[in-house]
């Protein structure tokens, strides 16, 4: 496998609507969608940096994993997402790997896009994501 | 201000050689530079995904930021870096919209970019890094 490009960082925020306005107002981003996912219990808001995406997540729910990563680590960079050209074909090469998979074939996220999460245990502390493309 | 691309994302690590060997044989990246930061007390290893790189980052010592960062979260991802054409002008706007600054004014980073940090705890838990260009 090789990613072509980071797809996006994801951010647990505990107030989207507060750290809208920081992406904002200083650091001069544009929010360009507001989504909610209710397979992950997240309202997701959108950025465009470059060619990488900002996610940024809040809970709506304290049992979903973002509520879960907040109470236990706090506010902050919760995941990477690389973009791949087969996410499906990505994650069994990881899998035969070795690397112990969330998922082990893709499911739908944000965006409509395919998706799948390593789990951090196998990637060195790192939640990562393999993202498709629309 | 307007960041034009993510320049790099900062993973702490506790081994830089099992983690290259992960970044490079399960997700295929290659890894074109190591290089120490003595400042930092950091060595570091970087791999290029699209137009953002990953930086590894290994402390060289237990009292260094990453050695801390360690001990208190676990190996993961450490900070982002927004690429900025001009870090002093960014990080001048980035204090007077209140925002607290580890760099007032820029120094030297690894590959010898002009860089400046922000307070994660004015950045909604974000560790937060302007960096310069080439």
């Amino acid at each position: 496998m090789k990613p072509t490009h980071i797809e996006h960082i994801g951010i647990a925020v505990t107030n989207l609507e507060e750290a809208t306005k920081y992406y904002e107002e200083v650091l001069g981003l544009e929010c360009y969608a507001v989504e909610e996912v209710a397979d992950q219990k997240v309202k997701t808001a959108f950025f465009m940096v470059g060619e990488t995406k900002i996610e940024l997540l809040e809970s709506t729910s304290a049992d979903g994993p973002i509520g879960k990563f907040i109470e236990k680590k706090g506010a902050g960079i919760h995941h990477i997402a690389f973009a791949m050209d087969n996410v499906t074909d990505a994650l069994k090469e990881a899998g035969e790997k070795g690397v112990r998979l969330i998922d082990k074939t893709p499911r739908s996220g944000a965006e409509g896009l395919k998706i799948g999460f390593l789990h951090p245990k196998s990637t060195l502390g790192v939640l990562t994501e393999f993202c498709g493309k629309k």
